[in-house]
């Protein structure tokens, strides 16, 4: 179950993980004999006013929707993030826990629901963000607006999982595999300044040249680049030793997050 | 045949539709027996200087494209929309009459065109900004360049349509039950809410959290919430009762749709 | 080898084919002999310091990637444009040589790769930009930041290609074919304003509907239209005689550029 004290637990994991050089990658999973991934929300809390949706004292536009943070909190992640999704999701457990993440992977038995409309509640932890971005709209819709459960291969859900796997024992394993296959290979900071070339793309494809123009003359200077194309020549396993606390530069991050706890204007 | 008369009195049942809280959802379909679904514009009309591309007294920044007004009352529209194509779709008929929908069911042996570079007339009814989004920029591209029609199942309409069924006369009674299991199911206002979530997301992940928290408060502490958590654990139906026009809330909508009669600005 | 050399002749050559009322088609392609259709930068020259990565007298916000001004110059062409790739791509290759064309047909056999991250430098060519407008973020990221090489038909690229195909050597003939079907039948002027409204769409559906609305107005009262409807209605290909340097109206492009040389604030 999805609940406030998790919300905070995930959040403080993720900034650990952000924050730590040594951290390379992120892997979020559960116990493969659990009933679930992740059922979302526990709907006895629901009925009797969970914090979840909002602390009786809080006035409207003070809510700050917990599995919203935990998105962001992965999201904005510098790091490589995976999830491994070895049993059935709902609600956040489809939504926090999966959309915001780089590489979703899924056991094919796994019956994933977005339930919300059918909960008269609405969709939270900026999955109507997420979902239009990570699949396009028309399959977005289709998802929130029938409230409808899916198997991983449903037409509905194509391009979400990036690999489905016939059993839930082998997620974990094949995650980590792939995630030392990445992280191995990848600069750190390379790394983090393509995730927030891809996450905080130009307005246009003029803005957007300028943001990568930068970025590749900062990274392109930088020990890791010569490092990346010395083993590519001498067809080598790379050695990267920059790291994000000491070679990002004072220009990253360049785009000015809201701050969504003192908002300038009341949206 | 598409013409400003019916996107008149599409435009006028869609608001119809949309005010009155006893609709739930609102199906467009043709006679399956009709040589077409929708053919688009009468050609003929064109070559006379048709009122769908602009009446002559019209200053050019004065014309409204009846397509777009169409899309614009569907799109907008709260309620549960569906898209029922029961044969060949043309022009309007593929755009107006297909995009703006919630859910796209379509006859397997339907041609879909979208003729405009070949007519030498531009896109219409929003579909330069609809179709992108729907299913992304790259078969968006191919599907409104390429003028070509295709059939539903085409590799260039991937994930345009919900439900792909063999007959034209199946498509409208599956319309309907599907149609059935959404309404009876979902609560009012809570559906509106999702549209407007994902039809208007936040320009950035941190602003979407901020309108879902507020979404989230609002509906959470309605009664068709606990409705719903209540349904959930007794697993049996739900009942819900709050309606569009006494518990939307004066939040909503919360963006400032422009006003396309007259705009400040001269786009 | 992708080179500043190249990139400057590309460009010119894309500038021609857009200046040019006669030039209806720009088709991309390479040897089928060659090694590769494009196998990116030099990296010999970018652990010596490659001009790609940004001149040494340069200072950090002074760059331009030469990548990003060639994707500008064929995404920005008003005619039709076609990537030919007819044998293995990458880095530049993958990005710049194929993201920003209308359309991209591929041999089957060619290895499509966007190794950025493993070289320890970030994505170029506005990449970051167009591969998740082409096909969603989720694909986009797994292509980005998995570093991957990948076969045309695989499912992270699904959309993108609109045509694969089994052989080398039939890449550039049928493209060839395909591009005289759309390029008799289609009006350049209208062509034109169907780009600039997929690629410059109002940021939301009532802003887009002005600017079709008024793309509509100006194209509708042109002979092309005229002759479009009459060799519709005769069933007869249309002889449009309309050109970009006589018929395009002042209002075009109605978007007004970043100016990328000298923009007025520091990204």
């Amino acid at each position: 179950m999805f609940s406030v004290k998790m919300s905070e637990e995930l959040i403080r994991v993720f900034q650990l993980g952000d924050e730590d050089d040594r951290v390379h990658v992120i892997i979020l999973t559960a116990d493969p004999a659990a009933p679930a991934f992740c059922a979302g929300a526990d709907m006895d809390e629901v009925v009797n006013g969970s914090a979840l949706l909002g602390r009786k004292e809080d006035k409207e536009h003070e809510h700050r929707d917990p599995g919203g943070q935990v998105a962001m909190a992965i999201y904005n992640n510098r790091k490589i993030t995976i999830a491994a999704v070895n049993g059935h999701a709902s609600g956040t457990g489809a939504t926090a826990l999966q959309l915001p993440f780089d590489f979703r992977f899924i056991w094919a038995g796994a019956k994933v629901t977005f339930p919300f409309v059918r909960l008269s509640i609405v969709p939270e932890s900026t999955s109507t963000y997420l979902l239009s971005r990570l699949i396009g709209e028309s399959n977005a819709a289709y998802i929130l607006f029938s409230g409808d459960g899916h198997k991983p291969d449903a037409p509905f859900l194509a391009g979400l999982y990036h690999k489905i796997l016939p059993t839930r024992t082998e997620i974990l394993p094949i995650a980590i595999e792939f995630a030392k296959n990445v992280a191995y290979n990848i600069g750190q900071v390379s790394y983090a300044y393509t995730k927030g070339l891809l996450h905080r793309s130009g307005a246009s494809i003029e803005e957007n040249h300028l943001l990568e123009s930068r970025a590749i003359k900062i990274i392109g200077t930088s020990k890791d680049t010569v490092e990346g194309a010395q083993s590519f020549i001498k067809r080598r396993r790379p050695k990267y030793t920059d790291t994000l606390s000491e070679n990002a530069s004072s220009w990253y991050p360049w785009w000015k997050p809201l701050d969504v706890k003192k908002p300038k204007s009341k949206l």
